[in-house]
């Protein structure tokens, strides 16, 4: 279908005439422009001139002659100070977008070791500064999150912005280093079985509004009802059955009706699968791993610097400097301890008096409990893997464990871990998945997630869609196991952002879609 | 909420006892073990011994006393040669996944440098070779797709797979080398306006099968009617005015009821967005500049490499690899062409007798034209871009060219562009947002996104949910851009698959949702 070569490239000019391509500055932005961050670590001897800067007006405060304005681009939680004269500032209004020119000079003040001279003003984007609902004085989490599209505008939630930007770069480079091949796997999905039914419905918009087709869902965009996916692990281990090791930073989807500071309808998880793993050794060290990589290079990055150094008086919705400085070394420390729930189990009814809830074995572990672990098996801020959960309280894709260990405990147990942090307790979790066939499908049956065949055959119909990952089982599915990490818990976690809610841009829970 | 102190880390150990935790190896698997890739590079000028590999039997040749084994791991398109003594094999059938133990030493065949001698052979998943669905032969791609949790077993697939995950890391360190903030704009978004009705809703599932209720919308889980984004662009603005240079790679949906090859119900979009930006040209510098740095980064990579010597009997499925390797080196040259619609459409109404439908200014670049336009204006690989197209046939928030450039054409247009490649035509596109309040304001109520409110106020009311958008304006909003590209069919071409149905492991298009 290629047109007849009529025209060969060489002739296009002539045919043009010379390019009319504007002679553009390259997207860096022309050579004397420098952000805040840039321009507050520099400190040359003798004053620079010519010099360029983009930011949004953050405050100005009136002098005879002058204004010192404050001036923020995100890059920094400080801003910088230029000093303006006062027939140049008539439009320097709060938040408005502005580009000054000027002189970098020692200043005289002692909060800043330099400041611009401002010799030009620009307002590239004026503010209308009586309404502009951030203004500098502190403002709570609540009020702020009525309004998402602004809220990154504040400098913590620009320092909030960036370190879930250099952790995303940094496990990028972590697995990437590690021969992983980082994974797509499916949004929208035919199973629905691992929510619960605290899934969400996918249907066309021109769909959803008419009356049901009389032929069901036979007519419907994809001929049967699909969901939004709770986690994208069955799909990862099929991934990891052609290339290995897999991982993935997704978004996963649950319409819990829950309130909580920890859950979203929204958020992304790092999920990652290893084949011909053998046991959860490995998943485990993967895990402690990747958390101590992400913690020991970031913790000398100007953004979690800031995150230290940020004013005492942030607010109560920000855990205090100290302690997120130690989650940060906690995650740095080798050797994470390793508990089995079974001997956690003793331990903590070893203290039961200190507990509202009796700890028993074949129970879920109730939140004290697993903030008591935290704290008291880590140590103090390093994470804590509680193992070998009891089968009947986990889901049915985990292995048995089949070690002798196991013959010591009341019941079966599967071969899986929670990690545990103080405060925010569960980050991650992980399994060995039951990799043959029929041990497999006896679960399934056992918690009904696969029903008998309606035509009387062998069982084969399973419930939510998931004859093909049964179908994996057949054809060399090797020993394999992962873990899945909440990746906003995490970044909350590390920035001491109490709620979710907080470090999430455009946050969805239930109630709350905005934007 | 913290319990009494009563046990401290250091009484954990007495407590508990010596740790219970097995002697794990690490989970980059024990030390002899090595990928096909690494095996298939190394060339020990003596034998070695006690080599470890895992993989998938890709196919058996039986010999008197032996079996050449064909092993594969996803690693590479080429398999390993391995000698099995025939009673070591009997369980070695194709499909199932292994772990051969053995010496590594030089081959008598051309075919190889050198093959491993098995002495040790462990079936870690066996696989029943006479239904296994992925014979060693040729099958189209239209067979493969019906079974997407099994596709990626084939060898070419597998490739696919790592051609995904290092363009994702050789695009993160591209722009985490600049600054640009990585983000997670939101996946279920209230904005419908994008879509032009080509959109998909979301619903919990148990409100789905539930009747309407009385109260309408407002009972619903998030209060109002929400969809699944369609572009992230307009969440990257409000983050842009935050952080100036940001970007992403999201998951987007269309419910288009397309059957092309080159469109997804979900696919992956990269989207970047700068403030602070005065014109086009740094816009199209930095796409420019990402795809040369991609390109450049992974050519010499084992992976394109492979893409690069795949059989020419692989299927007429894939373009030849050396109209691939053209594509590669297209996308390494400097200075892409840059042409603006009006002086394409002179171009192209020079040559009006090549094309079915004639160029005609104010209307839409047919396919025929783009691709006339990407052959001969690109040379022959270099992406072009086509700039400036006319106000009404894009969308809403495009910036209206102002320069003197612009009185010389037909009607208004937009400061925007298409990039164009061969066979593919477009592959992104981008433009200048329009950053003051009144010309967008205008804008919208031409194209009837903006309502007038009912109360017969001034104009508030905006179709789509898109106030918070119009709100950006109204404080500190400097002139920005960007643009986004489908990074599925930017995969797609890169790799010389010719629909994007077979670059995404599990594709979702109308009618098809397969796992």
């Amino acid at each position: 279908m290629r047109p007849t070569p009529a025209l060969r490239p060489s002739s296009v000019s002539r045919v043009l005439g010379p390019r009319r391509v504007p002679s553009f500055h390259r997207y860096v932005s022309h050579q004397a422009t420098r952000s805040v961050a840039e321009l507050l670590q520099w400190r040359p001897p003798v004053k620079a001139d010519d010099v360029v800067v983009n930011g949004f007006v953050r405050s100005v405060r009136s002098m005879k002659a002058h204004r010192f304005v404050a001036l923020g681009d995100g890059s920094s939680l400080a801003p910088l100070q230029a000093l303006v004269q006062a027939d140049h500032a008539e439009d320097l209004a709060v938040g408005a977008a502005v580009r000054l020119t000027g002189s970098w000079v020692s200043s005289p003040g002692a909060a800043q070791s330099h400041e611009l001279h401002v010799s030009k003003v620009e307002v590239l984007g004026p503010s209308d500064a009586k309404t502009f609902p951030i203004q500098k004085k502190y403002q709570t989490p609540e009020y702020l999150r009525t309004m998402p599209h602004l809220r990154p505008r504040t400098p913590v939630n620009a320092v909030l912005l960036k370190l879930r930007s250099e952790a995303i770069a940094s496990l990028t480079r972590f697995f990437a280093g590690r021969s992983f091949t980082q994974t797509h796997p499916p949004i929208i999905t035919s199973s629905d079985c691992e929510g619960a039914g605290e899934v969400f419905t996918v249907t066309p918009a021109n769909e959803a509004s008419a009356p049901p087709n009389k032929g069901g869902d036979q007519d419907s965009f994809f001929r049967s009802k699909k969901y939004l996916t709770v986690s994208t692990q069955l799909h990862l281990e099929a991934l990891a059955q052609a290339v290995g090791n897999v991982w993935t930073l997704s978004p996963v989807f649950r319409a819990e009706k829950s309130e909580t500071s920890r859950h979203l309808s929204e958020f992304y998880m790092l999920e990652a699968e290893m084949s011909f793993v053998d046991d959860l050794g490995p998943v485990m060290d993967l895990a402690e791993d990747m958390l101590r990589s992400l913690s020991t290079n970031l913790i000398e990055s100007a953004t979690v610097q800031d995150l230290f150094s940020r004013p005492r008086n942030s607010g109560t919705d920000l855990a205090p400097a100290d302690e997120v400085r130690r989650r940060w070394e906690g995650l740095m420390r080798q050797d994470w301890p390793r508990m089995t729930y079974s001997d956690a189990v003793a331990l903590l009814q070893q203290k039961a008096d200190l507990f509202e809830h009796k700890p028993t074995w074949g129970a879920g572990l109730q939140s004290e409990h697993e903030k008591y672990l935290a704290e008291y098996v880590g140590g103090g801020g390093t994470p804590v893997f509680i193992t070998n959960y009891p089968r009947d309280i986990k889901a049915f894709y985990m292995r048995e464990t089949q070690t002798s260990a196991a013959a010591a405990v009341p019941g079966a147990t599967v071969d899986c871990f929670d990690l545990l942090v103080p405060e925010y307790c569960e980050i991650a979790g992980g399994s060995m998945r039951e990799n043959r066939l029929e041990p497999l499908l006896d679960v399934m049956k056992r918690q009904g997630v696969l029903r008998p065949s309606s035509a009387g055959g062998p069982d084969q119909a399973t419930a939510g869609g998931l004859d093909w990952y049964v179908d994996l089982r057949r054809w060399g599915c090797p020993p394999h196991g992962g873990f899945g990490l909440g990746f906003d818990r995490l970044l909350g976690y590390l920035a001491g952002v109490q709620t979710v809610r907080d470090i999430v841009s455009f946050p969805r829970w239930y109630g709350r879609c905005d934007c």
